[in-house]
């Protein structure tokens, strides 16, 4: 008899046209799409530039995780990428409706994509795409990490902020290429390097580092995200007296600090156990706290 | 009695699931489709991260230019990017069609888009779509130009692959953005400084300075896209006699050059009348054989 798989369950999208206002039709501000028929334009400019903004978002047992500092963040890219402001109210039912709208799974990974628009519309294109994480068991169980040059200094944030660093853009393709080039090395993530010697972050994820009892991540000034669940780690971690702060950081001082992780909505915290030759130690027990915060269930 | 505008030609969009390898369907390499419709995945690769690589091709009174270069180089993105080898065969078909099927136009932008393809699918996702080009003349007649730095240094492309310099991605937001902060500052377009204080390229176009009898450009191993512009340019100068060649200039050598230009392929020969505020001689007569030429129509 032959074994049959059961499928997995159908990804959900979300159309918002009332993403960055009343949509011009004066239809409704999102609605259900189907998922699995083309919905986008050739000539929208993510698609011929990449230039829009995104941020995932992830769902624990039907219930999304800082899905307020996700829409600001959003907006904060807006800002600097300089598409119109999103309505955060109006973006937060639409990720209620697309998590509503799923079969119930203990994970779920929620997109929230902003682009320019169709060439020459003048109107955001927006959608929320909603599907089953993939398994990042062996992310969370400890990983190699290599350390790889973003060619940027720290600075440049201040001197040049076309450079869009700090934005979460659709232009991801150096991050992507990253990630193969670290493949090819024997580790499963990257962390980014500035061109001036400080560890950023990763490709899709924030630096978490200890040092004896105080937790660090790198200064948003020097060109890095604001890390939503770094934020959440610190306030959790804070509430018990532990000393948290932003501090620039070179290589050696992840490989000589006292456990290290990338941090992400999706991965949570996933511990590095090399970053590139050097051995790092790995506290599973904190880790699984740590999972347990960023699932928003702590 | 009220006026009417003609309408704009149509856009023509060809979709080519032929362009790495025959069709998964058994179906034809290329073929015409709907411009006006949705016809991309919000799931393709493009679309959640800028994943994929371009040319633009200029057509003029219905002929391609440069179809052979724009191609090679598509082949040499894909390489950079890991993108499977296109078809350059099919694609010169494919662009042939689409030039074929659109009404009749003095100046055709014919844009050759290879993306990653749908996630978790494998296959790239490859399409044509040819318009009307903006209209350039004012460009041609002399712009302003903002030098603004890119950040990275001249090297990176030895040393750093993965950020992908010279590789003509779809991840362009900072390109953009460097042109809004260009119009900004008053300029038309952008000349890209890298961080050791050389002069690179535009976000859409490549260098060409002119000193006394001689035509330089940006040395390609800068992290500059190898122009194809240029190169017929270099092409027609050397049938006469005239030295041309590569050399890192700074801003300094521009500005007290005798003439400059960003050149591309639909916009052709654009001249630099003031970098930042220092104010280059233009020769429009010169300028206008450039563009005789860069039309193929020398």
């Amino acid at each position: 008899m032959p074994t049959t798989s059961p499928a997995a369950p159908a990804p959900v999208l979300v159309l918002v046209p009332g993403a960055t206002g009343a949509p011009a039709d004066g239809g409704a501000p999102f609605h259900l799409a189907d998922a699995t028929v083309p919905q986008l334009s050739v000539t929208d400019l993510v698609a011929t530039r990449g230039d829009g903004i995104f941020e995932t978002i992830g769902a624990f047992d039907g219930v999304p995780v800082n899905v307020g500092p996700h829409l600001a963040r959003l907006a904060r890219s807006a800002g600097l990428i300089e598409l119109p402001e999103p309505d955060q109210a109006v973006l937060a039912e639409a990720v209620d409706a697309a998590i509503a709208a799923h079969q119930p799974v203990a994970e779920l990974s929620v997109r929230v994509m902003l682009t320019r628009g169709i060439e020459g519309a003048g109107t955001p294109t927006c959608w929320i795409h909603a599907r089953v994480s993939d398994d990042w068991t062996p992310y969370r169980a400890g990983m190699r990490v290599a350390v790889l040059d973003r060619g940027l200094a720290t600075t440049v944030t201040g001197t040049s902020p076309w450079l869009l660093s700090g934005a979460k853009t659709l232009s991801y393709a150096v991050n992507m290429a990253a990630v193969r080039e670290a493949k090819r090395r024997g580790a499963a993530d990257v962390l980014f390097l500035s061109s001036d010697g400080f560890v950023l972050e990763g490709p899709t994820s924030t630096l978490l580092v200890r040092r004896g009892e105080e937790f660090l991540t790198t200064p948003v000034s020097a060109g890095v995200l604001p890390g939503t669940s770094v934020k959440s780690l610190f306030t959790w971690l804070q509430q018990d007296g532990v000393a948290v702060r932003d501090e620039l950081m070179t290589p050696a001082d992840v490989a000589g600090s006292d456990g290290a992780w990338l941090l992400s909505s999706t991965r949570l915290a996933a511990p590095i156990t090399h970053l590139d030759d050097a051995e790092l130690p790995v506290d599973h027990e904190l880790t699984a706290r740590f999972q347990t915060v960023l699932k928003g269930q702590a």
